[in-house]
């Protein structure tokens, strides 16, 4: 399945993506797509619902906003230079262990939103980035049942202030959680829509211009190994998105550096998770 | 007022306590102490049903658990190194800017809980914080306005697992975010209980021997410094948490260091927020 929400910002409600492309709305359904509907059998529950009354479902309109696919989670682990062409263009080291960081969930808003340029920013970056949605709660589990606990994947650009990030001392969340940094969707594939997600295209693409152009295949730190990785620092809850870190291309590495400013149009996409689209504009 | 929130993990319900110590049930006001209970009129509307109310009110025994004084927030917003002596014992310069890290809400527990050394763990420590309860949405708000922001102040031990912090590649959550490594309360203190924030007491004792004791004047950056210097980075959420920094006297900072072992008892506790008490346990 395909899990969206749509509507206007705070008002979202569920749907799906059918395989032609076109939405339902899936309200009736009962349930939003928080931790109770990932932790518990919200996923069987809604494909039993949905093979009753699919034929029943309104369908969302093309011109409908999309929201993030999930209500808001408990946390946003972010994994750094996982792939070593990144590390190598922000001059730094592959690392000998995930490098994780956190991003504020006030962040998360919608695929095609405007992304806001912040107040006094002048190196606001993108990171096209494949997310891990948690399925099932995970403390201390190993790889080889990571993937249990693994609800399925969408795409989330990983917008970074640099300056926020590097220059304003010590640790990396302030340039990483200003509002609207965290677009999310279209849409949550399932684990069983993706063959593989260690071999998956992705990209990203301003003003037309492709800057970001690599494949998962090129992952430091597989999936398996990140979710058990992490669940030995800290209980991952349903919902929990871990993004996996983005390829080479960030405005950061290219020569000289390039930043957003309003105006600019950022498109990214993954293989089989869509693609998602932000206008740049300041902050008014 | 005091807020507490009583009875088993997840499934606290919210409560007073009164000035003579008691507490009571609030069950029947219909509401939990989350985000839309602070960023709405939540405690004006509070205090106007316990005008009406509190004498029908059941009393709470003294034997319930006391668990976190709010629902899970959106954010846990760290300060590091906010107290100058503390600074010198980690080693570190005092900050020109305040230095922020995030620690998972995951990691909340109620103010008696037994703190759980996680596995692979040599180096869990302590920090007695004063934390700061957002109650109004925050963003690029000025200092001279910060404080209308702020619902209310509670203790928080900021427990740090040294090893995961510094020495696991880069960034510190890995070694803030352990399951139980945020005890907070006993409860909330609404503003005007706390005449000034900025001049209390507050120590912490491990097995009865006292290692922390300072007073919340020698912060390096105020509370609406941090307030409004937050607020340029992320939008603080009502019920979000700021912890202000912890004082000189942490396991890291003793010659040698010293770390918690299964069966040590933390004790802690700020002028006008009361106290709490962890024991250490191994985890099982």
């Amino acid at each position: 399945m395909k899990l969206i929400r749509f509507g206007a910002e705070g008002h979202e409600k569920p749907g799906v993506q059918l395989e032609n492309g076109s939405r339902l709305d899936i309200s009736g359904f009962g349930r939003d797509y928080d931790e109770e509907f990932f932790g518990g059998d919200g996923l069987e529950e809604l494909k039993e619902w949905l093979s009753l009354n699919q034929a029943n479902c309104p369908v969302v309109g093309e011109d409908i906003r999309l929201g993030p696919p999930l209500v808001r989670p408990s946390k946003i682990i972010c994994v750094g230079l996982n792939y070593a062409k990144h590390a190598a263009e922000s001059g730094m080291d592959i690392p000998e262990e995930p490098l994780l960081f956190f991003k504020a969930t006030s962040s998360i808003v919608g695929p095609n939103d405007d992304v806001v340029i912040p107040k006094n920013s002048q190196k606001t970056d993108w990171e096209v980035e494949l997310a891990v949605v948690i399925g099932k709660k995970a403390l201390y589990v190993d790889e080889a049942s990571a993937m249990d606990h693994v609800a399925g994947y969408t795409l989330h650009n990983d917008y970074s202030e640099r300056e926020f990030q590097l220059e304003r001392g010590g640790q990396w969340v302030k340039g990483k959680s200003c509002d609207s940094f965290a677009p999310v969707g279209p849409y949550i594939a399932t684990q069983d829509e993706i063959e593989d997600p260690h071999n998956l295209d992705l990209w990203l693409k301003l003003n037309g211009e492709e800057l970001q152009n690599s494949n998962t295949s090129d992952f430091v730190f597989n999936i398996p190994t990140l979710v058990s990785y992490i669940s030995s620092f800290m209980t991952l809850l349903p919902g929990d998105i871990i993004s996996t870190g983005t390829p080479a291309g960030v405005g950061l590495g290219l020569k000289p550096p390039k930043y957003l400013k309003p105006g600019d149009v950022v498109e990214l996409g993954i293989e089989g998770l869509g693609s998602s689209r932000q206008q740049a504009r300041a902050f008014e």
